[in-house]
C-alpha cells in the first residue's frame, strides 16, 4: 500500500539484491487499484536476497496530470506553463552534470513558452514536451529527499527447486538385505535403488547410520535392556567406532556410502541423512566432552527423558553449556563433513528441543558456503513453533497432515497449508506415515485408507514422503491397542520386507509419483483451490500451474462406494456455462466427458479410492 | 504465542500502564491452548495505555511438573530433590533480603531430605512444600534474566463511550428557521433540538458555523458567481467578519452558541463542530499570513481545485509551509479555542489532504488535555490511508457503507469491519446520506429504500448518522442524473423544511434510535455475526452483548415483499434443535415464535422492510 495525503501522484519502485550483490536492482511498481502496487522480481541465484519498496510522491506527474486535464477543458496553461518550469527547474539544482543541463534546458523552454503568452495550441506542444517519457524519468530520478520513503528490507531465501517439491522415501538400511536375518548394508540399500526409483522417488531419506551405543540399548519394541543380538536405536548415535561422522560398521564403510551416493545419483535420487543431535552414553564426546551434557547433582549425566518415560540409551546434548562455541563448532563440523561427501539435503530431528538461534546460526553457516543444502525440520505440531522454525531458515517442515483425517479438518489444512499466513513462509512436506507414527486409519482400514492418504499427501503439497516399504507393503499392526507405534517397529529391530508382495502398492505409488512429475501444477505450493461436493466422504480440490490444471477427487470412506455432484469454478477451470470438455485420469488412465462446473463423479474404494484429473487442452471437446 | 525450544513450563505476564501512570500494573496469563496465552486488562481511565507480554521459561515449574510424574511412576526422587534444591539455591542467590532467606530455606529442606533417604511417603511430603504457590511464585518473581522475554509495548486508546457508541444528526443551521425564507439562527437550533431529541439522536454536527467569505463565493447548486441574496458554502470559511473561531453574525452570537450547546446538554445531545482547515479568500489569514498559502509564480495564491474543476472560494492551506509551526500552532489554537466553549467532537473535513504528521500532533495535543474529545475523520475511500488516520487518533471513520447496496457487497463490508485485522483500531460511523451524496438507491427507490438504509446503518455498527432532514423528509432529487449531489443543495442555499409532513420518517427514526438505546448489542462493535438467508433480497445478521442478543433482517428489495429461511447458528442463539422461543421485532412491536436455527420470514417493503429482533429471555417458549 503506497499512500500519501492530498492528490499527488505516487510512484513505487521495487529494490532487490542478491547477498552477494553490493547494488540494488531496480524495477518500477505498478499500481495495482486502489492504494496498491505490484512489483516484481526474479531469483535467478540460490541464496539470500533482500528487497525493500521505496515510495515517493511525484509532483511534477501530478503537475502533468493536471495541466493535461485543464489543458482539455480550455483553461489558461501561462502560469501553470511556470509552476511546470519550476518543478524541472528545482529537479535541476539537485542534479549534476548532464542532468542538470537537461532538466534546466526543459524548465527554460516551459517558461520562455509560458511568457511568450501561449495559444492553446502552444501549451499543447510545450505539455507534449514536458511529458516526454525520458523528462518524467530524470525527474523522478532527482527527488527531494523529502519526498521519499523507503519500507523494509525483508528477506528472501532463494533455494534450489528440491526444496520446494520432492517425493521422498524414507527406508532403513539395516533392513535392506535381500536374505532375512542379514543386516542390510549401504551395498543393499545400492541395490534397492532401483526399486525406489521405479517407485519415482526423488529423495531418499535414510536414518541415522552412525555407530549405535550399547549401554542401556533398547530391545525390540523398545523394551529396556537389549539382547546380545538387537541392533538399537540408530537415534543412539555414538559407540566405540565413533560419533556422528562415523558410519555403522555393520552398514558399511565411508566408501561404500560415497558409492550409494553416487549410484543414487546415477538415478537421479539424492541421499537424505538424518541431523540427531544427541548422543548415546557410548559417544566420544561423552568422554571427550563431559561439559557438553547436563549434569545432576550426583554427578550423573541426565539421560533423554520425558517423564515418567526415560530414553536411557540417549544423552541429550546441552546447548547451553558454557562451553557452547566449541560445541556449536564441533555441531557444524558434523553437517559439513557430510555436505564434503556429497549430502545435499539433512532431515532434522526434534529441532524444538535445540536452541533455536543455534539452528539460524548453523542454517546460515552451512548455507552460506553451499546454498544447495536443504534442511527439513521434524517439527509436526505446535505451528507457532513450526512457522518460526520455518521463518529462521528451514526449508520445509512436516506437518499435522498425518493427524488430519476428515474432511473437514483436510479442507481446513488445505486451506491453511495453501493461503495460511504462513504459506509465505513454510513449506509444507506430508506424511501418511513414519517409523513414529501409524495412524489410527492406516492400522484399521486397509489397503484403500493407504491408498487415499498417499494420493492426499502426494496432490495436497509439492513434497510428501512415506516411510517404506511399511508403507506400501500396508504395515498396520500398531505395538498396542490405542498407540501410535508400529509393532516390531524397525527403530528397534532388522526387518525384512518382502517387496514382491502381491498385496504391494508399489505399482501405485509408482503411477502416483509419475504424475507428480508430469505436472507442474503439483509442483508447487500455494496453488490449491478447494471444491465444494455435495458428498462428505468426497473431498475435491484443483491446482494449477500456467495451463497445467489438474482436479483431485478423494473418497475418504474406505469402505463405501461414494459419488456425488462436484461444483468447480468455471473460470478455474476455463470451462464455463455448458462447455463440453474431457477430463483424463492419470491414476487409472480412463477419460471423463464434463460439462461446466457441476460434474458427477463415483469413486469404489475396492478399486482406486481417488481420481488425478488433468483438464485437456484444446478448449471444447 | 508465548513458546520457547524444549519442554519448559513457560509463563508469561501481562503488564500494562497509563501515560500518567509511572509502574506497570501486572497480571499473569492463562494457557489457552496450543502455544497461545490469553490475558486481560481494564482500562478504568480514558487516555492512552501502553502494554507489554512478558514470558519466561520456569524450570522450577517445569522440575516440579516432572518430578510429580516420577512419583506417581514410582521412581526414586533423592536426585531429583537435589536437582530442585540447587534451582532455589540458584533463585535465592538472586533474591534479598526476606525472599533470599525463604528460598535458600526452601532449597535446605529439599536438600536435607533428598540426603536423608526419601522413601516415597518423604518424598511426596517434600514435593508437596515444594509445590506451594508462595514458594513458586518466589521462583518466578526471580528469574534468570537469560529466561525472560519481553514483547511491545503496543499502544492502547481508552476513550469516552460517545467514541464507541452515537447516533448523529447533521443539519445546516441556516435553514432551521420556522418560517421559510429567514436566515436560521443557533437560536433556531434550540427551538429544534426537542426534535432531535424525539428522533433519539446523541449528537446534532453542524456544517461550519464561521463567517463565509464573498470573494467568488458560489451561487445555487454550486455555480460559479452567487448572486446578492446567496449565502455561499459554509466551507469557504472566513469574511471580514473573522475567521474559524468567529461564528456568523447571521447565525447569532458566541453567547447564543454557547446557550444552544447548554441546551442541546440539557437533553442529553452533545454538538459536533466541523473542523475544515481550509479558508476562504476573505479569511483574516490570508492578509496576516500569506505565507500559510500557496502561490503561484505570478503571485496570486493557488486556489482549492481537482483540475480541471476549480474550487475558487476556497484556499487551501499549506501544511508544509516553512512557517508550519506557527501555523499549526494557530490551528491548535482553533480546538482549543471551541474545546474551551465546551464542544467534545469535532467531525474532520477532508483529513487526507492534510499531512498525516499533522493530525497525529494536533489530536494528541488535544487530547493530553482533554481525553473528552472525540474526532470524526471525514475519510471515505482508500482503506489504506482510513485505516493510517485511525491507528494515529481519529476516534472514528465514516466509511464505504454509502456505497454498500448489494447482499454480497454488504455483507462482505459488515465482515470486514466487525472481524477484518482494521476493526482492532477504527471505528465505523454509517452514513446513508451525507450534504455530498444522495445515493442511486435513494434517488431512486423511495420510501422503503430510505427504511432499509437506516436500519442497516444503525444496526451494523455502533455509531451512525443521518443528514437530516433531507433524510427523514426522502429528499431524493439529483442536481443531474447520474450525479450524487442534491439539486438545491443546503451547502449553496437555505432551505425551508416541513418537518410535519405526512410522508416523514420522523417517528420511524425514533423507534429505530430507541431501539439502539435499548440493546448494548447494538452499542458495540466486533460482534457482528452474519446469516445465511436462501433469498438474495435478505440480508440477515446478528449482534450480541451479554445476554442481550438482536437478530437483524433486511428486505434490501424496495419493490417487493420477500421470504425466505433463514439459518442462526443454534449456539449463538442458545436455542438448539427442536427449541421453541420467541422473538420479539421491536419495530413493530410484534412477537414471532420461532423453533430452533432455522426460521421463516416475510418482510413487506410497503410496510416495514425489516426486521430488529430481540431474542427472548427466559429459555424455552
Amino acid at each position: 500500500d503506497v499512500y500519501a495525503d492530498g492528490h499527488d501522484e505516487e510512484a513505487a519502485e521495487l529494490r532487490w539484491r542478491h547477498e552477494r550483490e553490493n547494488g540494488w536492482h531496480r524495477a518500477p511498481m505498478s499500481p495495482a487499484g486502489g492504494d496498491r502496487f505490484r512489483g516484481v522480481f526474479e531469483v535467478p541465484v540460490q541464496g539470500q536476497y533482500r528487497f525493500c519498496v521505496r515510495a515517493a510522491v511525484d509532483p511534477y506527474a501530478t503537475w502533468l496530470r493536471d495541466a493535461i486535464r485543464r489543458l482539455e477543458a480550455g483553461q489558461d496553461l501561462s502560469v501553470e506553463l511556470l509552476v511546470g518550469a519550476e518543478l524541472l527547474a528545482a529537479a535541476g539544482g539537485r542534479a549534476r552534470g548532464g542532468n542538470r543541463v537537461a532538466l534546466e534546458a526543459a524548465a527554460e523552454d516551459l517558461r520562455v513558452t509560458a511568457e511568450e503568452g501561449t495559444d492553446a495550441a502552444g501549451a499543447a506542444g510545450a505539455l507534449r514536451l514536458a511529458a516526454s517519457p525520458e523528462l518524467r524519468e530524470l525527474f523522478r530520478r532527482h527527488p527531494d529527499p523529502d519526498w521519499v520513503v523507503t519500507a523494509g528490507p525483508w528477506p528472501v531465501l532463494a533455494e534450489r527447486p528440491r526444496a520446494r517439491f520432492g517425493s521422498w522415501y524414507e527406508l532403513f538400511p539395516r533392513s535392506a538385505a535381500e536374505e532375512p536375518g542379514r543386516h542390510g548394508t549401504f551395498a543393499d540399500v545400492e541395490r534397492r535403488l532401483d526399486y525406489v526409483a521405479r517407485l519415482g522417488f526423488d529423495v531418499l531419506y535414510l536414518p541415522p547410520i552412525h555407530p549405535i551405543g550399547r549401554t542401556n540399548r533398547k530391545g525390540r519394541d523398545g523394551a529396556a535392556g537389549a539382547g546380545p543380538s538387537d541392533p538399537g536405536s540408530p537415534w543412539a548415535i555414538g559407540g566405540e567406532e565413533g560419533g556422528h561422522e562415523a558410519v555403522h560398521p555393520a552398514l558399511g564403510t565411508l566408501e561404500d556410502f560415497d558409492h550409494l551416493l553416487a549410484a543414487a545419483a546415477a538415478r537421479g535420487i539424492e541421499v537424505a541423512l538424518d541431523l540427531a543431535f544427541q548422543c548415546s552414553p557410548d559417544h566420544p564426546w561423552v568422554k571427550e566432552h563431559p561439559e557438553w551434557f547436563r549434569h545432576l547433582p550426583d554427578g550423573t549425566i541426565r539421560y533423554a527423558e520425558n517423564p515418567p518415560k526415560r530414553y536411557e540409551d540417549i544423552y541429550p546434548i546441552d546447548f547451553d553449556t558454557p562451553e557452547w562455541p566449541e560445541l556449536w563448532g564441533a555441531l557444524l563440523e558434523v553437517v559439513t563433513t557430510w555436505v564434503g561427501r556429497g549430502v545435499r539435503i539433512f532431515r532434522v530431528d526434534n529441532p524444538h528441543t535445540k536452541p533455536l538461534a543455534f539452528w539460524e546460526w548453523l542454517i546460515a553457516a552451512v548455507r552460506a558456503a553451499d546454498p544447495d543444502i536443504v534442511f527439513l525440520s521434524e517439527a509436526f505440531t505446535r505451528p507457532a513453533l513450526m512457522h518460526r522454525l520455518a521463518k529462521i531458515g528451514f526449508s520445509q517442515s512436516y506437518t499435522y497432515f498425518t493427524w488430519r483425517n476428515t474432511k473437514w479438518e483436510i479442507e481446513q489444512y488445505m486451506e491453511e497449508l495453501h493461503h495460511g499466513p504462513a504459506a509465505e513462509f513454510m513449506r509444507p512436506n506430508l506424511w501418511p506415515n513414519t517409523p513414529d507414527i501409524l495412524t489410527e486409519t492406516l492400522q484399521r482400514d486397509g489397503r484403500a485408507a493407504f491408498m487415499a492418504r498417499l494420493v492426499l499427501a502426494a496432490t495436497m503439497a509439492a513434497s510428501y514422503g512415506i516411510y517404506g516399504p511399511a508403507f506400501e507393503l500396508q504395515e498396520h499392526e500398531p505395538l498396542q491397542a490405542g498407540s501410535e507405534e508400529y509393532l516390531h517397529s524397525e527403530k528397534y529391530e532388522i526387518r525384512h520386507w518382502d517387496l514382491g508382495a502381491r498385496h504391494s502398492l508399489a505399482e501405485f505409488v509408482g503411477r502416483v509419483n509419475a504424475v507428480r512429475r508430469s505436472n507442474p501444477a503439483l509442483q508447487h505450493d500455494r496453488n490449491l483451490r478447494r471444491w465444494g461436493t455435495d458428498n462428505e466422504a468426497l473431498v475435491a480440490y484443483g491446482r494449477r500451474w500456467g495451463t497445467n490444471r489438474v482436479v483431485v477427487v478423494v473418497n475418504i470412506d474406505p469402505h463405501h462406494r461414494q459419488s456425488g455432484w462436484l461444483e468447480l469454478d468455471p473460470e478455474w477451470l476455463g470451462h464455463g456455462g455448458d462447455d463440453a470438455y474431457v477430463v483424463h485420469d492419470l491414476l487409472t488412465d480412463s477419460r471423463y466427458a464434463w460439462r461446466g462446473g457441476r460434474n458427477f463423479v463415483l469413486l469404489d474404494p475396492a478399486v482406486v479410492p481417488a481420481h488425478v484429473l488433468v483438464v485437456e487442452a484444446g478448449g471444447r471437446a
